[in-house]
């Protein structure tokens, strides 16, 4: 969770008798000084308070409504797709209606609701009761709450007591998403809205130090708590050894931490400064589509940039050279189940974006620490539980990055090397989700790739383990401390607009020629593409070569008469493993496949569904595929499932150590030639680089030759 | 290859009369101003003179030798293990003696040979003459000599004429290695050492230009050179339609140029220079241990780096912070099987350093053009064909990059961010193969990871194919020419010493626990580890994760008793396509595994075998996996394969954009915590990084907000 300021009060109060002033403006027909929207624009702070107001006039005054999100309802691509192509050929643009989507609860009850409001035409057009086992995510101010509630309960304390800590020790509860599988088990109804709370102490040696890394000192004590009543409904025990006996609480050995904040550390003297430096500027170009939409435009690339709640960061309308190629890409989905199998352990299974959201939970990206060079960030705006809009500042980075040699050869004839560069266009944006960290950025590069990379890093959730134990789900990496296998199991969702809107998916394989007069020592090999019919699950297949493409068939290339495409590059994973029969397997409706392939529906943007926390699967991209609809030269969408199997190492811990995975989106027979080709060549003239020369030598005593680098400009 | 230079004469003609006193110097005796020679240093321009003379002396006066490799004869293992701990502990070091490694011909003749030549000594002390089917590699000299062959032969000169070429059009030819499969066919005797070499036109308008894409050109014509006479033997005809019919030449007709140098370009004019600068320069430093052999050391790394023609970069003793992690380092092989199974083309398979040499290929790098920051260059001194030494410079380049975010957290509870940056230290080497490059790199990092990359680019080997045809064995890139599909395997060789010399290779695997009393639920799973016993060929399986790892069993990490690790991350790739008949499979010895794991023996570097010119197999590393020795607890060499299938894009013509591939060898549970703990935080004080701030907005007639980034230094 990031920290929230509210904005000025301005801004959350306006009044209800400003608003169609205001939705006037709205379709795009206002002059100088007004607040342009776009279809795309992401919610103005204007229009969130409008969006809540709009719903808080439908209760009974006093309703305390607990807003989950207020954010912008995309237009149906039916009606997009005319606007962004008169946008792009400069017609006049047709007036398409600006909605909001809004989830809330009544407060303390499991009363959720979720709401369109026609921004445009000031009212609610829908507000439906959700129906059961239908869960909103948390929120910032509800998990503080929880926190606090756990920490406050007499019973919890008691429990505490138990353990007699040393005086001054400051415990730390970290509420988790309550997983679905053992519902009703115990005679508890699991049914309810509730969360599990995981406890832990800060060094008792150092009680002052708040970043001290509690993840070093887990407590054998889960708090579950109720949203209804926000209160301890039940206290369970943690297992501790290598069954699933559950001890209570008895005095706590404190180990030694095991701190990552640096001045824990004895840091290394020997790194010298490595600046980025870019005299001329940036080559990228940032404007406003919106108040708060951004247009990217680099090298031939030319996109739409919006962020919200849920997804963070969403592309749309990616264009290169004036070409279609993507209308609209994000990261759709993320679960992550943990191995454990003992009761509560079984429960950890986030969705970190449906259960939370990657919006809500973006770093505020500081200059010169999480990325190098020259910079430009990009704010947002976001709604609190209130319905009012706070900022997110510096919430996305965007900048270039060198990232080796683009292309090179050397005519060994002449003895001439021509040798381009590969810069790279990088959009980020860094989550923090409680213990754990994700660093996503969109990347580009000079040669049409589109790139999505995730880092996974930050602090391993962590389980109190006794000593001299060892168990085959975990990790121990630090006494006293199991770090127990997780999967984290991602959903790109791309949605494709290849040389125009009507795509397809096919896959290459590569196979072995059987020996014939045409093949006769048996080293032929060919390549056959097949495409995909019907939507559905697809998976990889390293031993037949299969590359899955997105093809517009009806477009052929003018070299080869091929049909445009581009191709998926994703590494494999483990599917889930959790068994089929587990809620965790049916809610993760992503995480059996590499590739599904779905007709495009508006409003299915959550391969997950769009209600996660606590959900009961049917809702997501597996249901949708089952539709076996025909995606063949259909508007398709695409989703590229990607993960690691996180089997601990002592090495991840008390931080871990980035772990990085890339999904690339490779033209293939799009261009009609390299398109780097026209990227300068590499000169020292232009890149400034400096030799570092071998000094004198000096024969030391054992024979060696010393000559540290001495710097000389050229 | 790459455009040599002798060295001044003095040191080509050194007379024997000057041997003895070198010799003596040897054995790291000598004094000041003696160069002293380590047991690992690469052989001095005086002892490739010395093994040229000795070799030269055993033969009748006026013989005319042709020297393949002159080289180091690295000692053994048993010998050089106690000379390395001698010199890491600074006692006193055993004297091993130097030898070299000799192959020649006697020219023009197949009479192959292999020496050692004991430089100790100052005598040959093997003398080996090498059997049938045995053929050295190609060397430069010889490679300029069959092209001139090829194109002065009257027979080639007249199939030529029959194309009707415009007046002053410049054909270039291609010579390649000549495969295996098909011996004997058509009663010619391929027993001997052959060349084929494929025609190519410049742009006939455009002859003058000597760097013109001859590869968007090809001809039908194929020139079959015998070594023994260096004349042309054989001129096969290329099939050109979809079937294996080859046409004779006939009218050619001159297609369009696909130019890759920057002036035939219409070069983009909106990148802005990007500058790495260190201004307190670099952080490694580099010292020679030997003459030409050099130390590195860089944040707790610690390693030698020698090079030789056939390996090119290779690392011995590589250490961190003082612990052993790897005895030697090297890419042992590669292999490239191209998929059209018609004369002549099935015989396209080379193995780019058995047949020619990664180390006498390398490019001479230019400052600030292959990398960027502040650089330090190797050169090296390797042998031509007269037995000479030549200076090969700039051969690899040292240098330090940024690569991300290397761990972050942000505790969202005081809002306190820590973030590290990922910095690198890439020791690389370019190697140009004709009309292919290979930009090889071991990488280090500050989290104890070892990388090898891989950057495929360079130029398709391209053949002729008639207008309107397409085959599925290759691309249509470029009109009348075609780019046959082809695979990339590569072999990296691994002699670990993880923790002291005893290793084993465990593998583990992820499984889904069956459902029961302690996982009620199904959401369990398990890791279980499997030792490798006896050496064999092993397969990733990514359903069931999977993961390869050097262990070192005797020594325990003090946080869980595990054993400690070095883990081994490498990416698929589809095995060798050719079937296991055929000469290409048996030929690529490692083509068929991801992972080898062998018994450690002296002398067993190569995976394909030490000579795979027109080689028949059985003397490579499925060979010596097949003794099926022990390799639990012992000396082992683990040999990593990787690659790709290389389907060709238009896109990748008439110049490839890099295909990267990355070995990534990352410690597990070697360490008691994240290694990179130490690594000072990354702050704006140390990266200078700078803000692009969004200007004055100016609203545009089509409602855009125009903010083109100005740069303003913080």
């Amino acid at each position: 969770m990031s920290v929230r300021t509210s904005l000025p009060n301005a801004a959350a109060t306006v009044s209800m008798e400003q608003v169609p002033q205001v939705s006037a403006s709205l379709p795009l027909a206002g002059g100088k000084g007004t607040p342009l929207q776009h279809p795309l624009g992401p919610l103005t702070p204007l229009e969130i308070s409008e969006s809540a107001s709009l719903i808080t006039a439908l209760w009974p005054t006093n309703t305390s409504i607990q807003f989950k999100t207020i954010t912008l309802y995309e237009p149906s691509k039916t009606d997009l797709t005319p606007f962004l192509i008169a946008e792009r050929s400069g017609q006049p643009r047709p007036v398409v209606e600006r909605r909001s989507f809004v989830v809330y609860y009544i407060r303390n009850t499991e009363k959720l609701h979720e709401a369109i409001v026609s921004l445009s035409h000031g009212k609610v057009q829908s507000n439906l009761r959700l129906g059961q086992y239908v869960h909103g995510s948390a929120d910032g101010e509800e998990i503080v709450e929880v926190e606090r509630v756990a920490l406050a309960d007499e019973g919890v304390k008691a429990e505490i007591a138990k353990l007699q800590l040393p005086e001054g020790t400051v415990v730390i509860s970290d509420p988790w998403p309550y997983g679905s599988d053992g519902v009703n088990e115990g005679g508890f109804s699991d049914e309810k809205r509730l969360f599990q709370c995981f406890l832990y102490v800060r060094d008792p040696n150092n009680s002052s130090e708040a970043d001290s890394n509690h993840y070093a000192m887990p407590l054998n004590i889960s708090p579950v708590i109720s949203y209804e009543t926000m209160k301890v409904i039940r206290i369970d025990y943690l297992p501790t050894g290598a069954d699933n006996t559950a001890k209570p609480p008895s005095s706590y050995k404190v180990q030694p931490p095991n701190e990552y904040i640096p001045e824990a550390q004895n840091l290394r003297t020997d790194l010298k400064p490595l600046n980025v430096i870019q005299p001329e500027g940036a080559s990228f170009q940032v404007s406003k589509f919106s108040e708060l939409g951004h247009t990217i435009s680099w090298q031939k690339w030319n996109f739409k940039i919006g962020f919200n709640l849920r997804e963070g960061m969403v592309l749309y309308d990616v264009h290169y050279a004036g070409r279609p190629l993507f209308y609209r890409l994000s990261l759709s989905d993320m679960n992550i189940p943990y191995a454990d199998p003992r009761h509560p352990f079984h429960k950890k299974a986030a969705f970190d974006l449906g259960d939370a959201g990657a919006g809500v939970m973006a770093n505020n990206l500081q200059l010169g620490c999480d990325c190098l060079g020259s910079i430009h960030y990009l704010s947002a705006v976001l709604n609190n539980d209130k319905g009012e809009p706070y900022d997110m500042p510096n919430v996305v980075c965007i900048h270039e990055q060198d990232n080796g040699i683009g292309w090179k050869h050397t005519n060994y004839r002449t003895g001439r090397a021509v040798v381009v560069r590969n810069r790279e266009l990088v959009v980020q944006s860094i989550i923090t989700v409680a213990n754990y960290e994700y660093i996503l950025a969109f990347q580009f590069n000079q040669a049409g790739e589109l790139m999505y990379e995730v880092r996974a890093t930050g602090i391993l959730s962590t389980q109190p383990i006794d000593e001299g134990i060892s168990v085959p789900f975990g990790t121990v990496v630090h006494p006293g401390v199991l770090a127990c296998h997780h999967q984290h199991i991602f959903s790109l969702r791309v949605d494709p607009m290849i040389d125009g809107p009507l795509n397809r998916v096919v896959y290459d394989e590569a196979h072995a020629m059987p020996r014939s007069e045409f093949n006769p020592h048996g080293n032929g090999y060919s390549v056959i593409e097949t495409p995909i019919t019907h939507s559905g699950g697809y998976d990889l297949d390293f031993d037949a070569n299969r590359v899955f493409k997105i093809q517009n068939s009806a477009v052929k290339n003018p070299v080869n008469g091929k049909p445009v495409a581009y191709k998926i590059h994703v590494p494999p994973f483990q599917k889930m493993l959790s068994d089929k029969e587990s809620f965790n397997f049916k809610r993760a409706e992503f995480a059996d496949h590499n590739i599904y392939v779905t007709s495009y529906r508006d409003d299915e943007l959550y391969a997950g569904g769009k209600y996660t926390n606590q959900s009961r699967g049917g809702t997501g991209v597996r249901a949708w595929a089952n539709r076996k609809d025909n995606v063949l030269d259909e508007d398709i969408v695409v989703w590229v499932q990607f993960g690691i199997n996180h089997i601990p190492r002592v090495e991840d811990f008390p931080v871990m150590p980035c772990e990085v995975l890339k999904v690339s989106l490779k033209p293939v027979n799009f261009f009609d030639k390299n398109p780097s080709l026209d990227v300068p060549p590499s000169l020292q003239s232009f890149n400034k680089s400096t030799l570092v020369s071998v000094g004198e030598s000096a024969v030391e005593s054992t024979g060696n030759v010393c000559c540290e680098g001495k710097s000389s400009k050229l």
